[in-house]
C-alpha cells in the first residue's frame, strides 16, 4: 500500500479490502438476510420479564397492590410486542437458514405462528413464578448467610441464573432455540453461571455462589437439588463433534441430591440416585445409587517446614523461604 | 382460555392471573413497602466512590492538583446525598421487615441515624485509601506481568474487587448489611470474585486473576496475604442451613500466607499459620502451623501413546485417534 | 472532628482530609498528567471493531451487500479517529511515565507515531477476520450443541474472548501495552475468560464454555487447539515477583492439542507436543511428547450408604441423614 497516500485514501483503500474480506469469510457476516433476532432486544425482554416476575424489586417507582395491576399490564404489553417481533424474526430467520433466503420473507404463516408462540410463552409466566418462589425458598433455607428472602432475590446470582434459565427453557421448548440461547448467554455473562437452555431443572433448585458452574444441554435435574460453585454437569469426550448432536450426553440428577463445589459429573448414562450427596471436588463418570454419599479420599498432603524469617522486617519474604517446588502460581 | 379471544382480551386475562400469582407467592414481590434500597443507586454510589478514591483514573476531564479539590468536593456531596437516601431506606426497610409495616414509616430517628451512619462511612474514606494503596503496592510487587501501578489500578479485577469489598465491609460494620451485600454482588457480577461483605481482610491483600474466588462471611485474613484464582475459603457442610447463621464457619488465614490457584480451605476452626504456603489445588480442612508449606502429592498420571495420524491432512483428527476414555469434555 | 458541626462544614473538612490523602498515596491518583488512555474509549473502540469484523450481527439496521460498503467505511473512520486519539494518549503517557512529566507533552513525534501505529493496526483487520473465521469454524465443528455458525458468533463467550484477544494482541505487538491490557480486561470482565494480550494464539482456536480460563502472558498456542472451561496455562511459583518480568514463564501448546476442563498446565519449559490430549482436571508441570494422552488416575472415592428417610415428607432432609464429614459446602 502506498505509504505516502493521504489518510483518507488509505482508509478508502482499506474499506475495499475489508468489504472484500466479508465475502471471503461468510461465517463472520450476516448480510442480505432480512431477519435476525437482536441481542439488545432479547436483553430488554429479559429485563421486562424480571420486573413482571419480581414486582417491586427492580422498579424505579414504588408499587402497591393497587398500582401493581396497571404496572403489570403495561409491562406485559411491552413484553408481548417485543417478544412477538423477536419470535417472528427467529421463525423467518430459521426458514431462510434452512430453506434458503426468500423462503422466510414470504412466510406469512410465520406471523400467525409467532403470535401463537408469544402467547404460549406469556401463558407460562404464572407457572414460572411458582417455580421461582420455590427456588427462592430453597436458597433461603439452604444458606446460613441469607438474612431474608429479599436479600436472596436482590443479591443471589444463583436466583438470577435460574430465573433466566426458566425463561430461556420455555422458549427452548417452544422451538425458538437461538433466542433462548441468546438469553442464556446474557445470564452466563452476568453471573458466570453457564446453563444451556435445553437443560431440564425441576423445582426448588439452589445454586450457591455459582461462579464457574456449567450445566450441559441434555442434563436432567430433579426436585430439591443443591449445586455449589464450580460444579460441571458435562459430557464425556465428544470427539467427533457434530455427530453427537441431539444425543443424551449429560448426567441425570435425581431428587434431593446435593453436589458440593468443584465436583465434576460427566456422561449421558451417569445417574445420581435420589437423596445422594456428592462431596467437594469429586470427579465422577459412573452412576451412584440412591441415598449414598460419595466423597474424595483426600490426597495425602506434603507438609514441610520452611525456615522462619530472621526478623519481622523479613516477614513479607517468608514464603520465599520455602523450597521452590512447594507452590504454584496458577 | 378462549383461544379465539382477541389479543388484548387475552392479555387482560393474563394480567389478572399474573397479579393473582403475586399474592400467591409473597417471596417474589415487594409491594406495599414504602422503603427499599435500590440496586441502581447502590451502583451509582460505588462508581462515585471509585472516582473519589482513585482520582484522575476514571474521570472524563483531566484533573490537576488545583482542580481536584473542587472535583472531590463535588463528588463527595453527590455521594453523601445518595448514600444518606439509601441508608435511610435501608434502616426504615429493616424496621418494616422486623417489626411489621408501618413501624419504619414513622421512624424519624431513622433519618437522624442515617445522617450519622452516612458520615461515619464517609469518615472512613481516607483509611480505605490507605489500605488500598497497600493493596495496589502488593499487586504490583506480586505480579511480574504488572508494568506499573497505573496498569494495576486500571486493569486488575483483584483491585476492583478489594476496592469494592473495603467499601462494602465498612457498610457491613455500620450495620447496613443489605446495602453492603448489594454492592458486593455488583462486584461479584463485574469480576467473578465473590467476597462476602462480612469477611475481614487486613492490609496488603493481593488477589491475582481472581475469577472463581469465593471468600465466605466469617473468613478472617491477615496482612500481606496472596490469593490466586479459583481459591475457596468456605464452610464445611452446613446441612441444617439457617441454624448455622452467625457462627464462625469459614477459615482464618494469618499474616504472610500465600494460597495458590484452585486451593480449597474449609471450616471455622481451620487456621493457616503465619508465613505458610498452600500449593495449587490443595484441599484442606485442617489447620497448618506457621511457616509450613502444604502441597499436593501429584496424583499419578496415565500417559499413553496415541497413533500418529497417517498424513498432514489428518492432523486435525489427531485427538480422535486416542482411546476413547482418555479425555473428558467438562 | 466536631460532631456538632453542620453537615456542610463536616463535608468541607472531610474534603480537605481526602485531598490530603491523595498526596499521601501516589499509587492511587493520576493527577497533573495530561495524558491517560480512557477505559470508556477503549470499550467504544472494541465495540466498533466488533461491528466491522462481524457485519450485520450487532448492528441496529439491516445490512445488505450494497449498504455494507458505506457502513463499513463510516465505522472505520470512527474507529480510526478514536484509536488515533487513544494511541496518542498512550504514547505520550508512556513518555511522561518513563522520562518524567513534560517529556510527553512536547512529543510531537508521538502524533506522527500514533498516526503510523493506528494504520498499522487497521491494516491488520482483514487478517484478524481470516483468523476469526477459522476460530468460528473450529467452534462449530467442535461443539455438538452448536446449531449453526450464527449461534456461535452470537452466543459463544469463547468467540467473544478470542475476537477481543486477537485485537488486543495486535495492539500489544504494536507496543501500546496499556491500551491492549485495558481491552483484554474488558473481555475478562464480560466473559470470565482471562487471556493476557501478550499470549500468542495461532489459528482455529476453540474455547468452550470458557469461564475461569486463565492464559498467561508468555503462553504460546499452536493451530487447532481446543481448551475447555477452568483451564489454567500458568507460571510456576513466581516468588520474587518483578525479577521474573519478561522471562518465558508460561507453557507452549503445540498444534492439534486438546485440553479438557479444569486442567492446570504450568511452567515456561512445559511443552505439550503436537496432537496430544490432556484429560480433565490433570495437573501438569512437565512436558508431554507428541501424540500422547495424559489423564488423571481417578482418586479412589469413598462411597457410603446413608439411612433412607423414613417417609416421603422427610425426603427433603435426606442429605442430612448422611454422616457429617461426608460433604463440603465450598
Amino acid at each position: 500500500m502506498d505509504t505516502n497516500a493521504s489518510p483518507s485514501s488509505k482508509l478508502a483503500d482499506l474499506v475495499e479490502r475489508i468489504v472484500h474480506s466479508y465475502h471471503a469469510h461468510p461465517q463472520l457476516h450476516h448480510l442480505d438476510s432480512t431477519f435476525l433476532p437482536s441481542r439488545d432486544r432479547a436483553i430488554e425482554i429479559t429485563e421486562l420479564l424480571r420486573k413482571i416476575i419480581f414486582p417491586g424489586f427492580f422498579d424505579e417507582q414504588r408499587l402497591t397492590s393497587d398500582t401493581v395491576h396497571h404496572h403489570a399490564g403495561d409491562l406485559l404489553h411491552q413484553t408481548h410486542d417485543l417478544l412477538y417481533e423477536q419470535i417472528r424474526q427467529a421463525l423467518r430467520y430459521d426458514l431462510n437458514r434452512t430453506q434458503g433466503n426468500g423462503k422466510g420473507d414470504d412466510c406469512d404463516d410465520c406471523d400467525t405462528q409467532a403470535q401463537k408462540v408469544t402467547f404460549q410463552f406469556l401463558e407460562r409466566i404464572p407457572e414460572i413464578r411458582r417455580m421461582l418462589s420455590l427456588d427462592v425458598q430453597a436458597a433461603f433455607d439452604g444458606d446460613p448467610a441469607a438474612a431474608n428472602y429479599d436479600e436472596t432475590v436482590f443479591c443471589y446470582p444463583g436466583i438470577d441464573a435460574i430465573f433466566i434459565h426458566r425463561v430461556a427453557h420455555e422458549l427452548w421448548k417452544l422451538d425458538v432455540p437461538l433466542l433462548a440461547r441468546i438469553i442464556s448467554e446474557y445470564s452466563h455473562n452476568q453471573t458466570g453461571i453457564d446453563i444451556h437452555p435445553g437443560a431440564t431443572i425441576d423445582e426448588s433448585f439452589f445454586l450457591d455462589h455459582g461462579t464457574g458452574v456449567v450445566i450441559g444441554e441434555t442434563t436432567e435435574i430433579g426436585k430439591r437439588v443443591k449445586v455449589y460453585q464450580g460444579v460441571t454437569l458435562g459430557a464425556l469426550s465428544t470427539k467427533g463433534g457434530q455427530v453427537w448432536r441431539g444425543r443424551k450426553r449429560h448426567p441425570t440428577i435425581e431428587d434431593d441430591v446435593t453436589i458440593y463445589g468443584g465436583a465434576i459429573i460427566l456422561g449421558g448414562n451417569t445417574i445420581i440416585g435420589q437423596g445422594s450427596t456428592i462431596g467437594g471436588s469429586v470427579f465422577l463418570t459412573q452412576s451412584v445409587p440412591a441415598y449414598h454419599t460419595v466423597s474424595m479420599k483426600l490426597s495425602e498432603l506434603k507438609i514441610t517446614a520452611a525456615r522462619k524469617p530472621k526478623n519481622k522486617a523479613k516477614a513479607t519474604e517468608a514464603p520465599s523461604q520455602a523450597n521452590d517446588d512447594s507452590g504454584f502460581e496458577i
